[in-house]
């Protein structure tokens, strides 16, 4: 529970236990407070880092435009704070985005990456679809529908209903009604639009494990399996039967393949 | 061109050709009209019967609440206004759902059923969607940035901009804008939540060729699986790479295997 | 039931049917006689021709080394007696690779090409698995277990017991004991050792579908949607829960995919 | 570097490193000295225990027919050895099946278990597949070509070219040219036939990591699903682009998947 700034702007953070550094980088609705139920198994042999983006959670807001080059300052700001010379990013979504763009610049920082159901570029697809999101704003159970089912496999959003109706009141009720929060989602959406690191890849070295879902309607698996083709040291794996948000579906596989990737000694060997 | 009564409302429908009778079933946003590019092919061998549903094209409008049994009706009328005692159903989405009740109620009717795109029921999840879909009624470039992206496949919206940016600028500035329609498009929404033949197809033997896409973000393709395991003399097929609205995506593979599946004398040949 | 000369050797065909003409090109194990359940379907609007390969069924072995480009020839061969300016051409896997070999040298002769399991090349992986067999010549039963369960999906293997221990019993006492259906099987093997295309596909149009299986074990989907990328005017579709055996496991698809794509007035419409 | 007796038959193992005990059961043509890339890695945080079955190895041979019941006991004696009272265990294939038939033996002794590539049963065409690979036997070069180009994904096998036949030579040269080894295989593989655990799973709660292959054409993916299933406290990933010999062809995935699955201090977190 700890601040630093970045251009003026303060940033939110925490960090639990000791160990290699693992930083987690948010998806777009999410904030430092979404890591409950990880924080205990996370920081049981690693410092586990939750940072709120500017725009999320703790942090400031910002008001002017901006773009994810901002957040990877905020996660650049982050590491001289705590004072490493290399840590591990997981970035989940548009917190892999930045984490992309992050590697991109500061390669030099980053021992391992891990990335969950994320995508190298906003796609015009995506961008319309952020736009629909967008539009919906003004309505909090327009925002919900418009979001949080494309966000599930559909066999997790019909087979768990009571906990998906008790979201939805949720959300609708206090979070999606909170007009300074959804200022925010929108200035964040928008910070997205013009992520594209495909040429940028070329070249990057970084460990990286590239998680996709079968059911991902954000971002859909076959952008991962591009993004696998990019990253030249990368290994790809697949949740099947899950969605977008895999951390909540899969929390088992989310969590021993971010720790199993990040805390194995060596990921070189090979027979070949 | 012509007409006929369903309750007291007049049905639009057009005939082309001549030979064995197959009768399209449109999917929710689409009419007789959206059948241009395929209705020459279509009616080489075959009596093709396009048909407005109730609440769609040049069919009256229902201004008080229905389900999709009225429509079945409307199949019904047709087939009856047309003279046949058996014919052939293709169905798209809304379209093979009405088409799936259909059979469910007038077995006797149907000789081949083809369904594209088509679920056993309105889960949970799929209604959420739909209710989505009719609170953005009020915006055009909302209803459209919330519907069409997710009914077709990513690559294609990504890779044909020029025609979803001419779409866009028409259906936002005609279509979605016209009162009418959308409150046409709203009740249509409302009349299949309670879709939902699980029980009913038990027993129905119709041979019926299942048409499943990859990408489909409305409909996925497990929901076909499960309806390929719920229907006995059904076959199951993919659609790589393909969206929603695979009859715009795939026309040749639509075309082929809509006419292939119709016209073969027989298709029960086995070698077991 | 009639022959013509190819390179000396006499080479079997028949031919069902009036309309436009359907050539089928037998798989590796195959032979007109294999076409049985189909015949009657296949020529209701079509003049379905049916061939053996040199070395195939009641067309002359070949006992000096040769290539598929032989049996190119022979098709070629086969159009000239028939007196066609074009025909539409089916294969399937080998059968499906000499069609391949064919538009490359002969484009101008086919209409439409239709492709079940068929591979662009013969990898180094298909070169091992084929001497595998090879290497099992001498003994039926050894022969048959390396051949053929990998040519069925595991689930229609395990589903139809009985049929499957019928033909093995058949295939072991008889076709797989005949010291000269195994010579031909031998030759047949090696002369798809050098099949590749992926050069001469460049600047091909022939309308083609290619249709993959979900579990082939052969010619993986992976080939087939390689060659739906080389072939430019090509339609790709996938057979979930089926081998490479698909004609056997998916007769009704098989039927319709085939005819619907030959027998449509046109393929060509297109929304963009 | 030791043994222990099981039924009056010496049984190899070795043990690596201190912490969470984790024992390695291999895959019917592997042994201790297959893991020798993996040892540090596997040792670094854990006691990291690997044992030859009987017939494997440096283990006894078994001359009399068994079952894998006897290598269940072989598990058994190995913990008894160690003193535990619980231990971790993956099971890759043949040793994938004797875990399950452990842990429906004795559940008690295991705290979580991992399985590679595992089928719950031996179906009809798994049986068939293994007795080809018996007939094959007799030569060197039979057997090769019959087992080993199954056992990777065709992508694998081809791009590695240098690697592969370095390894054709080796094993033909030596390991399958060894009769005792040869014998040993067929045993191995005869005492898989009647493996079949789906009624015993039921009520069977400790949790499993289901890990499977796209392209593993010996145990599809499809099985591993269909045990996921039975599993009620499993969770089930798909390595993409990958063979039956995933720990080969993903060795940083498998080590990730592995380690983070049996470290992870607790997997039972849930959002619902």
């Amino acid at each position: 529970m700890a601040y630093f700034s970045v251009n003026g702007k303060k940033v939110y953070y925490e960090t639990h236990g000791e160990g290699k550094p693992l930083i987690l980088l948010n998806g777009i609705m999410m904030s430092t407070k979404s890591w409950t139920i990880f924080k205990e198994t996370f920081s049981h042999q690693n410092r586990l880092i939750l940072v709120d983006f500017l725009d999320q959670g703790q942090s400031d807001k910002v008001f002017e435009p901006y773009t994810q080059e901002l957040q990877v300052e905020v996660v650049k700001g982050l590491i001289e704070e705590l004072g490493y010379e290399k840590v591990n990013l997981l970035g989940i979504s548009y917190g892999g985005e930045v984490a992309l763009q992050f590697i991109v610049k500061y390669e030099h920082l980053v021992d391992r990456l891990v990335l969950f159901n994320t995508t190298y570029r906003t796609s015009p697809w995506l961008k319309d679809i952020g736009d629909a999101w967008n539009l919906s704003r003004g309505d909090a159970m327009d925002y919900y529908l418009t979001t949080i089912p494309v966000i599930y496999s559909p066999s997790f959003y019909n087979r768990n209903r009571a906990w998906m109706e008790a979201r939805k009141k949720l959300l609708t009720d206090t979070v999606f009604s909170d007009k300074d929060f959804m200022d925010s989602m929108v200035r964040l959406t928008v910070s997205a639009e013009n992520h594209d690191v495909r040429e940028e890849l070329k070249g990057i070295r970084t460990k990286t494990l590239i998680v996709s879902s079968e059911h991902d309607f954000v971002t859909p698996k076959e952008e991962q399996q591009e993004l696998h083709r990019l990253l030249e040291n990368s290994d790809y794996v697949l949740l099947p039967d899950t969605g977008h948000g895999s951390m909540y579906e899969q929390p088992a596989l989310f969590t021993a393949l971010t720790l199993g990737y990040v805390n194995a000694k060596d990921l070189s060997m090979s027979v070949l």
